[in-house]
């Protein structure tokens, strides 16, 4: 009797089998299964699995935004703003003017397509605050978190042009939305690697060497910058961004900088690829150029709202025209999403009612990174076979690993890379959950992997401590 | 000096350009300025604009459900379950079950990337309860919203197979999401008419000359479709799915059914794919089969929250696990859509103390539905030149209109389709805006536009007799 599947796996689109994604990869699920197991009372050497594989702080015990939250209750079920509880007034305010710009005063009713028009207001003057440069809200768009955002704007690159295909530059280490966005929509990745030597440097002549080596295949289209750099954490220098943004206008590149990490800096001063782009002057302030934020990072950290945005510059009409009815057939992001973007745009002012709490907990958040990227960078610099650059920001770490050639050859027999091998025993023996180098890409040879490091204190010391003993373990093993 | 725009209408992903989405397309465009027209005191022949263009309960004056939107404020801010107000309590335990399931107990942590444990086997037993089939929860999928499943799950199908390019067959007329979305994904839309002159029956006829005649130069993958029909409001019946399952069943076509609008019927019972497939038995039982629903839709109609979800069945293994890491990319949808999910797939039982008000408010959305449509149908064929067929569900008409020949010319000469003009001078002249049948297809030479029929009834009667009066005028200007 006939049954043959409609799909197939030689039958489907076939770009979707060259997806990976490490960060909810085996790793994770391995990670999860071990859960369920410790739950069952299946002994182990641990008692609870540490994840350390995503940049999800709420899920690492960060509290919420009592502003963003409260906000958020009474946009929800606006009884609430007329209700005997003891609310801040700033924050009834702002829901009132939230609900204000939602059509019949409901999260409920669709937004916009770009999103509803107070927060697209909002997200302008905080770039405009921010570079000193105006920006216009119908430049704007909002997304369910960057990620969608930077999908479209992909989506745009895929044709071939000139009898070549389009290819995208991407930085290694990358954050694997884009090689696995990159895969779905089957545009080319063209890999350029930071220097790991030098901080993670964008050197200009291995831009130059990546480039030039693909185009003779492709035809390089974009360039992606990630900055603070994800998984890698550092920040780039105003210097370095200016003569990216030179590289780019000499090869007619278009800049997709993910500055998603902007308010997750230590010390260093964030630079806007808008910004340098507007005070280098013509031409180069005629660029165009997409740059994405998130709600999900920052002091915010609201993964589960699904909010960011998208800002896209000097865009030819016709094409802004076709990107605004791509995005319209999805309807909008989530309204609730938009309304905390609008709080991380615009937080409680000085002089509010409820500013000092505020400023009180984004203190502490503050406080919490620059202790761990402090404390992952020397713990890890003092691991024999570990070593660690400097971290700017971001909420990682991402060291490399000698791995002795005897796990190498373990892994091969395993059908493993070595750092998954690597990964997968440390998560076996400490229940300790960091992902691969090879979900992000790394110097041929090389090994790595990356641990967000926003666990509560007495938590990422008993991570530093397991990981620090199954390395010294592991080495022995395989000396 | 050079400054070539990177991005050009004829250098970008030339599959966007022949997207389109009327729902938000330029008669929407012309009414929102309008909108902003009257508000700068622009002399019109009427006070306000009558948006009609969206299934947008809550945009018409449709209150939120009192329940969800209690839920949305207790895990939006978790202090409030503790705190004096007055709170039903099965609001507060479903608040506190919602965030034990979520990571830390945060909304704002990422979700795994098909949706919560908690709120996917709720949706299952929703789905068990409905059909009497067992359902499974890894075989759901939330998204933000319907169509970002329907859009994950037509990206399956783009792939040429036996040299021939893939196509889904849609029902003529449709709702522009699939159009659109074939359109991005390059894939060919095969259309079949519904047959207007038998309440938009679904003739197995035509669904067989449909697919002969793109069968010569495509691969026929799938068939979508619409029940109860959007725009055309039809409910089918179990006879009619049978066959269509047995049609599909012969020509290995992988079916995906929108059944949206399942809860928005007034009198004839809703028949779910999947349950007639499996009364039918094997091979029927066996099929792979894609069913979408939304909270958008429905008694809740919380469209700006984004939720919805997919049951995908008997896929190849390899097939599901690739869906898995698509879907993973974009982490996951928005958790507080997920939240209300929950609450449409279990809303308040008998006895509890939410309940009452429930059933009060949901017995006032049904009777808002079933006069309405019962008005519209009337109205309609009371309009010489109109014909409206019977509507069972969703929440349209698709009445058909006569336009005469005169209109049809001047049309031309604005470079519009008839019904383009038609709606753009009723918008016009009345503020009433309604949608081209154009932007959902209509059998050619005949004319068509979709209105909502929801309103608050004053303002429907207002939309009525302003559309009659505009139709008597407009058929004395174009004798």
């Amino acid at each position: 009797m006939k049954l043959e599947k409609c799909l197939t796996e030689e039958n489907i689109n076939q770009n979707l089998l060259n997806i990976q994604y490490a960060v909810r990869g085996p790793i994770l699920q391995r990670a999860l299964q071990i859960e369920r197991e410790l739950v069952k009372g299946v002994p182990k050497r641990f008692e609870r699995v540490v994840r350390a594989n995503c940049g999800d702080c709420h899920a690492l015990g960060q509290k919420p935004i009592t502003f963003i939250r409260q906000v958020l209750a009474l946009v929800s079920f606006p009884e609430l703003i007329s209700s005997r509880l003891d609310i801040p007034q700033d924050v009834k305010d702002r829901a009132k003017e939230l609900l204000d710009d939602c059509t019949k005063g409901s999260v409920g009713s669709y937004s916009p397509s770009n999103g509803l028009n107070l927060v697209r207001s909002r997200v302008a003057q905080y770039i405009t605050n921010r570079d000193g440069v105006p920006s216009n809200p119908d430049d704007i768009y909002l997304g369910s978190g960057a990620s969608d955002v930077i999908k479209s704007v992909l989506t745009l690159f895929v044709e071939d042009v000139g009898g070549k295909p389009p290819a995208v530059m991407v930085p290694i280490p990358q954050y694997p939305l884009f090689s696995g966005t990159l895969s779905e929509l089957g545009v080319r990745q063209v890999d350029y690697y930071l220097d790991e030597e030098h901080d993670w440097a964008l050197q200009i002549s291995e831009l130059e060497r990546s480039w030039r080596e693909a185009s003779i295949e492709s035809n390089v289209r974009a360039l992606v910058v990630i900055n603070p750099g994800n998984p890698t954490g550092q920040v780039l220098t105003r210097d370095n961004i200016e003569q990216i943004i030179k590289f780019a206008y000499e090869r007619n590149l278009f800049i997709l900088a993910d500055e998603v990490y902007q308010e997750n800096i230590v010390s260093k001063p964030f630079h806007s690829f808008k910004k340098v782009m507007f005070e280098m002057g013509a031409p180069y302030s005629r660029m165009e150029l997409a740059s994405f934020l998130t709600a999900s990072k920052g002091w915010a950290a609201e993964c589960g709202l699904r909010s960011g945005y998208v800002e896209l510059l000097h865009l030819q009409p016709s094409v802004q025209k076709t990107f605004n009815t791509m995005r319209s057939v999805m309807q909008c992001p989530s309204v609730l999403g938009q309304c905390i973007l609008d709080c991380v745009m615009k937080p409680p002012s000085p002089g509010k009612p409820s500013h000092n709490q505020f400023i009180n907990e984004i203190r502490d958040i503050h406080q919490v990174l620059k202790e761990r990227t402090a404390t992952a960078y020397k713990t890890f610099n003092s691991i024999p076979g570990y070593f660690c650059n400097p971290i700017d920001g971001s909420m990682f770490a991402y060291p490399r690993i000698e791995i002795p050639v005897e796990a190498q050859l373990e892994a091969k027999k395993l059908n493993m890379s070595p750092d998954e091998f690597y990964c997968l025993r440390l998560l076996e023996e400490t229940g300790v959950c960091v992902i691969p180098g090879t979900g992000f890409g790394q110097l041929p040879g090389s090994f790595h992997f990356r641990t967000t490091i926003l666990h509560p204190k007495d938590e990422f010391q008993y991570m530093m401590d397991s990981i620090r003993r199954f390395h010294l373990n592991f080495m022995q093993l395989y000396p």
